[in-house]
């Protein structure tokens, strides 16, 4: 079975003139570009966890792709590379070519060539390590942001927590199909990141949500945060969807699975990252400041219109909870 | 909790000077050396498939690295840096750190970086991706096998299979502590790939049993093998363990994680596969001859000393059996 399986994953795999030797021998063998430096991410996604199986096969081949791409947009990579490991409960075809019309179509969209991996009887899982190339002066990261920064989001946050929060418990689907495409077929924002790499000065991707992951920029940067909350932009079906402006809020800082960019710039760069935005297609909101770093207390500060700072009900998604 | 377990990792995991960012940003950037082709292979590791909940967590840390050392070794190529998907069932800090100490003691051997992961909530398994690199004319492929090469193995073949196969059927240990060595840590041959590469003309790693991994070479080359089945190498505690020269045999054939390397070569190379092996500090053992290819039947026969042919009770390890 593993090796049919392969082979139908091998026929599927999309090649580029950079990869020497892909599906089908001990390793792959791939030719970096000079000069270039590689960024490597992993993410794994687990059935009962991170997705239900009644969840299209189609829209988990994707997103196990999609999560990995954010964590290369956010460095400001371009997608070379990438391996599979698929554990199954058993052998299941039909199942496998549906996730797999999903991982593809993603893959094609980015021009990342699938060139190995492996295939283990297990509970359902996708772990997916994915390999990109950057010029080395350009590398988005977590540090670099300095006080004074403004800090921008790509997209609208929040879609993807309302859609996981308005599903039947049961695991059905949430009622809207657009926060539903949201959660289940998150867009990385590869083409942003590449257009910002070099012009915004700390980056990082929104998984486990705008509070938290900018947490992250401001302890890797050493700086605090003041974001605006009504400044965060919010799509037509979330506001619609949301008992009111807390319980958006709480969606939108605390709810991950956004997948959408947050990166900081100097105020000089405002033209810059539009333009970036322009040409990548994707809108981005500038939500708040970055501040010296706070003598006490939490290093992001969520203020509403009237200056009041807000906290939300929780902190964003708990990895062992 | 995954920020504490990311935390344990980090202290742990020792740097090269061609990584630039490790673990701790939305990707690690690595700089590859001028000229050299990447290396890229990735295992998974699951409870109750691949490695019982009993096992030392040592162990288990060590075997989930070594199975992919073990397929870069089969490239040729050398070690650089790895990522470790870590999914478990809840925080258990006093298993991942004896988890880890198996992972870095092998990792430490072989220079090889840690680089970046993931944690993740689920059924315990690890998945690791390693990166090699190579000089492009050394690899070492499956394909490239000729009519009349010699086919040599290293160390000794059904070492793993006997201690599982001898292991009580609850989970508890083999009784001989080499052969259970042999099953729970394996050794990649490392060192022994990378004197092998631009000296032999095929290779792979042993994982799924002479037999299945042979016929991989030969469908890959076009050519057919003969293996003479007493010219196997066997360890002491196999010969003992075995009740006869079949139990032997199929151990060794079709057994599967003995993680040795089998490569052919001209007979012209013999001097120079010695004297590769010799500074590796690993015995190989001429096995057999690849031939033209069979025009009808396996492509690997098994021969004994009467030139008989033999068939083992299983092909090798069948991963949705």
């Amino acid at each position: 079975m593993e090796f049919d399986l392969i082979a139908r994953i091998q026929r599927r795999a999309r090649q580029r003139g950079d990869v020497v030797t892909g599906i089908g021998d001990d390793a792959a063998v791939l030719r970096p570009g000079d000069g270039r430096e590689l960024v490597v991410t992993t993410d794994v996604l687990n059935e009962g966890v991170h997705f239900l199986a009644a969840h299209p096969p189609a829209d988990i081949g994707w997103k196990a792709l999609a999560v990995n791409l954010s964590d290369l947009a956010a460095m400001g990579a371009a997608p070379a590379w990438c391996t599979l490991a698929l554990t199954l409960p058993g052998p299941d075809a039909a199942w496998c070519d549906a996730m797999l019309d999903g991982f593809f179509a993603l893959a094609d969209t980015h021009d990342i060539a699938l060139v190995g991996g492996d295939t283990t009887r297990g509970p359902l899982a996708l772990g997916v390590t994915a390999i990109g190339q950057i010029e080395p002066a350009r590398v988005l990261r977590r540090a670099g942001a300095m006080p004074g920064d403004d800090i921008w989001v790509s997209g609208t946050l929040g879609d993807a927590a309302a859609a996981l929060a308005l599903a039947p418990v049961a695991g059905g689907d949430a009622p809207d199909a657009f926060l539903r495409e949201r959660l289940q077929r998150p867009t990385p924002r590869v083409a942003l990141g590449r257009a910002l790499a070099g012009v915004a000065r700390a980056g990082i991707d929104l998984s486990d949500g705008l509070l938290a992951d900018l947490g992250h920029i401001c302890k890797a940067s050493g700086v605090g945060a003041r974001v605006m909350l009504d400044e965060l932009p919010a799509s037509p079906p979330l506001v619609a969807a949301a008992g009111g402006r807390h319980e958006r809020w709480n969606w939108q800082v605390a709810g991950g699975d956004d997948y959408e960019l947050c990166v900081t710039a100097p105020p000089g760069a405002r033209e810059r990252i539009l333009s970036a935005a322009g040409a990548a297609g994707v809108p981005v909101t500038r939500i708040g400041v970055s501040t010296d770093p706070a003598p006490a207390g939490p290093a992001v500060r969520l203020v509403d219109s009237g200056g009041e700072s807000w906290v939300p009900d929780r902190s964003g998604y708990q990895h062992f909870a």
